[in-house]
């Protein structure tokens, strides 16, 4: 095991700054989200503990459930052998997903047919 | 429960047609990377059933262990809430990582050091 100071701007950032961060459910290992960060969220997300994303649309920081109380709070930060892709261990209250489902991958193709897999929360 | 035929074309694809796709061990859930497709890849996945990326170093088709034997059988498909990431649920034969790693995720970031917590599996 070896170990060295991190700093955010040694990951791999594409040609918009961004890099992809994959949500997981730290104690139920579901995957719940995919969305992006810029080296400040990175930052930002160390430093808070509250998972931050880059909002491609609003082009803003993105504290997710700062405003609708589903906070990710980060368990475990890790990155990939190619350092441009992040993986967030979290803790997630309520859904993750903005269809108030617990995880955005609710749809699978099975025999060349969508099916929704999951019903929303709430 | 909703159905629909499904179409590798109605997926959302950046600028350079490619979508982000994270492979999950279907077992133990698992996170083993993230590399990308373009529609042809999904299609070739669903049809085949052998988890097929886009190489963007090679510019060319990259069936997931064809040459170092570490296949990647698709165990399920889905995709999130926006259409514009897929995550493959998958049968992994042996490290999923070119470090021969399982995962490609192997380093933390605790306490702003890097620690690795995964050892090559050969």
């Amino acid at each position: 095991m070896t170990s060295a100071a991190f700093d955010p701007a040694s990951l791999k950032y594409d040609d918009k700054g961004l890099i992809p961060a994959i949500a997981q459910d730290a104690e139920t290992h579901e995957v719940l989200m995919m969305a992006w960060m810029n080296a400040e969220c990175v930052a930002k997300t160390l430093d808070t503990g509250k998972v931050t994303y880059w909002s491609r649309s609003r082009q803003a920081f993105w504290v997710k459930g700062e405003t609708s109380g589903h906070l990710q709070t980060l368990i475990d930060l890790r990155y990939d052998c190619d350092q441009d892709c992040i993986l967030v261990m979290v803790h997630q209250e309520g859904p993750a997903c903005h269809t108030n489902r617990r995880s955005c991958f609710y749809t699978a193709v099975r025999e060349g047919e969508t099916v929704e897999l999951m019903e929303p929360m709430v």
